[in-house]
């Protein structure tokens, strides 16, 4: 198991419908994530921040997960988020994905604490790790201090990846910072060390410097022209392709993200109920809504083969 | 119950020992309880910051409940933390606490996201008020920026006090900021709202405000000394009292305060074992405990009757 073909490609951080009454919807759920991964997506990185994940109880995701796999989703293509503040809420959860059979995890440092300590940190891990204890884990770290503001270290990751190589097998680099990225690509890619980048805006030059892809939001809506850019990026076509999945992302980014990739995908797939929210995020109100979707229309968006 | 009487004076945001394993010791808390509460404590704020609460799960933190109160610890001197970023877990653990008695409730927001809307915070309390459906509730909102990133307006207090008068009944205000703990008291404490400062270093100037106490991280050592000025808040000794417990925390507080505070339980209750902290926190190193531990006791420092 330890040379297993692992993910490489665009991730979508899989956006999570909910109910009226707040309840995760399985059946939209799956609906979504097959959609995606006919659309273009080489993975689902379910229970991501755009999957509200952490707004869910842990039983709440794996129920979803298990329905997720009864309902046909591969496990080959999951990478569900599998890190919480607690130490014992993260062993279920990694648990749990590894005993299904999913292709990775992608693992939040705890987020409670603030300014704690790379020993601490690494200690959350390596738990973790041991306690799974299982040769088929793959980890990708996930690095994303705007919202968790505790950060993943390239000296923690060194630590790490030279403690558990094969085990630790890449990060989702959500920090915005190119400069952050491209230290993690210098440093670590040779050593079968996967970065995908946080959002499709950096796609292109990830891939230049020896990356795997994209795990980002907006591969909830537009996961075809993001794929085409994966798959082309050789070819002298890959820097107009760029700008435009950057011109998209720029119109959805100009609202509350999560909220906005949930007003799309009511719109263009006709199914209202999309566009609930657990607390305390909030749905756009109709503003908002309206400004979104008209953009998106003027520049030629669509959503095929949604709804 | 409307009417029934609330806790007032000094509450300790209870440590929670860990074995060498980083399980839960419930022996280890229910002594440690039953000792606060014969020392000067009014109430345990058990699964607060300091509880390293949220390095724990949902079903740790009931076992942990449910143990205490067979333990023989009152229910009537609960104030459990029950605020996760998951509004499930939010409902269930607050459940729990109402089913078993407990005097109330302290509720961090949802702290995962960040920059998120009044409205979704209030969506958020109100969630978990109207699915808890019970007229015995008391809700006391944690304010404590530092940590979790989150705050909790003066307006989103008076929109909920003004829905759940008698429910939301006070708050702990963690944030450092006399002048916010003030504000709280000046607009809300008339309408039976319950203000404790998040330290005994604003404790005096609380009373003197209309405040009820405090709730407070060296609350888990020093105990007499704070509820003492507690008591006597109105006497020509009190500025004195005040300036003796402000020394012992600043000693404390020169160290990472939550391993400083099991370091020395572990030293003047000669039990090794409680300095364990899960992941991501770490204990103290030897300099840092040597230090800590030879100040206070310079300082005249003791917790009779521990061990």
């Amino acid at each position: 198991m330890a040379n297993k073909e692992r993910i490489a490609g665009v991730l979508a951080p899989v956006v999570t419908p909910f109910t009226k009454e707040y309840a995760p919807d399985a059946g939209r759920f799956a609906r979504h994530c097959k959609w995606l991964l006919k659309s273009g997506c080489a993975g689902l990185a379910v229970f991501g921040t755009n999957s509200e994940a952490n707004s869910m109880s842990v039983a709440e995701k794996l129920a979803l997960l298990e329905a997720l796999v009864a309902a046909g989703v591969p496990p080959a293509k999951l990478m569900p988020g599998t890190g919480h503040c607690a130490l014992s809420d993260s062993i279920e959860m990694t648990r749990a994905a590894v005993r299904l059979g999913c292709a990775g995890v992608l693992m939040l440092p705890p987020f409670y604490y603030k300014g704690v300590s790379d020993e601490g940190l690494y200690r959350s891990f390596a738990e973790v790790i041991e306690r799974v204890g299982d040769e088929r884990l793959r980890l990708y770290l996930y690095h994303i201090p705007p919202v968790s503001q505790v950060p993943i270290t390239l000296a923690l990751i060194g630590r790490l990846l030279s403690k558990y190589p094969g085990i630790v097998a890449g990060v989702k680099d959500s920090s915005g910072d190119w400069q952050n990225t491209k230290a993690m690509l210098d440093q670590f890619a040779k050593e079968g060390f996967d970065v995908f980048a946080g959002s499709e805006v950096f796609l292109l030059e990830n891939m230049r410097n020896g990356g795997k892809g994209c795990i980002t939001a907006t591969g909830n809506i537009n996961p075809g022209p993001i794929d085409q850019l994966f798959r082309n990026w050789r070819s002298p076509d890959a820097d107009r392709q760029q700008a435009a999945i950057t011109a998209t992302r720029k119109i959805v980014q100009k609202q509350p993200m999560i909220p906005a990739l949930k007003a799309a995908i009511a719109h263009f797939g006709n199914d209202p109920q999309w566009k609930t929210c657990r607390p305390p995020l909030v749905e756009l109100d109709s503003a908002q809504e309206e400004s979104l979707i008209g953009e998106l229309k003027a520049s030629g968006f669509s959503m095929p083969g949604l709804g």
